[in-house]
């Protein structure tokens, strides 16, 4: 897929996918960072453990950008990884990775400006709901920065990517 | 600015500035959200306070968007707002959304894939600037997420933008 890039172009299709690994490649260091017990026993305010924010992750990175190339939407499974082993959850995310470079190039180029019901659920824009995917982990992972902090351990650095 | 969309287009730059300010008006709903006390006082394993935070990203946004559009770029003045009343605060806010408004405009358009030194020190080009500005918005609004449910605080939903 060749990607035109104009005076008007914000980000290219490639820019995007390089932006979201970054952020990937930084969230997988922030569960390395974890010990491997905290991973999946500690949290602040009722809130989950960080191991089970990052099944629901895994729950939408591979499969979303599955959906977005496809145009098939399955169901949300955040059926648990979150029981799994560190290790395991690391495969997982590795697994993802692999998935999001294979299938990002047979995303149409025009699907980013169409509308889709990701997951048969949420009526959004290509782009809108791949940001949503990229903003989720942010967020979630800037909770994981706070849980590492209150187990006295130093989360990496955040602008590395 | 009369923004081309094509086949190729991820985002246009409209699409962008309503995106940034959905995140601006979710972030602006959790500084409500705190009890003016535990907005400059509350902290969690060393971490600033979300005031504190605040503060920063109301040093990167009206100024980052600012040096986008001018090419023009003053160091960073993170000069404590985290100090002033919760109202203050909110009202720095709704400057910056009024400044971001009137800048976006006068971003040239091509400057989103040329490269500057946004504040004089971070070498990147435009889009990846902007983004880091709103990443690092999302990053630390999740980071605020954590401080109101250890509050015992019901945090405004992600999704609503």
């Amino acid at each position: 897929m060749e990607t035109q890039v104009n005076q008007a172009t914000f980000i290219t299709n490639q820019q995007v996918l390089e932006h979201w690994q970054g952020h990937r490649a930084l969230t997988r260091r922030v569960i390395e960072a974890f010990p491997e017990k905290d991973l999946f026993t500690f949290k602040i305010g009722g809130m989950r453990t960080f191991g089970e924010m990052v099944g629901e992750l895994l729950a939408i990175a591979g499969p979303g950008v599955i959906g977005l190339a496809t145009n098939e939407w399955k169901a949300l499974d955040e059926r648990d990884k979150s029981q799994e082993s560190k290790e395991k959850l690391l495969e997982f995310w590795d697994q993802a990775t692999e998935v999001i470079n294979e299938y990002w190039s047979k995303i149409p180029e025009e699907r980013f400006q169409e509308t889709q019901s990701a997951f048969g659920m949420y009526e959004n824009k290509g782009y809108a709901s791949l940001l949503y995917f990229v903003d989720n982990e942010i967020h979630h992972r800037g909770q994981g920065y706070v849980y590492l902090r209150a187990l006295g351990i130093e989360p990496p650095a955040f602008w590395e990517r």
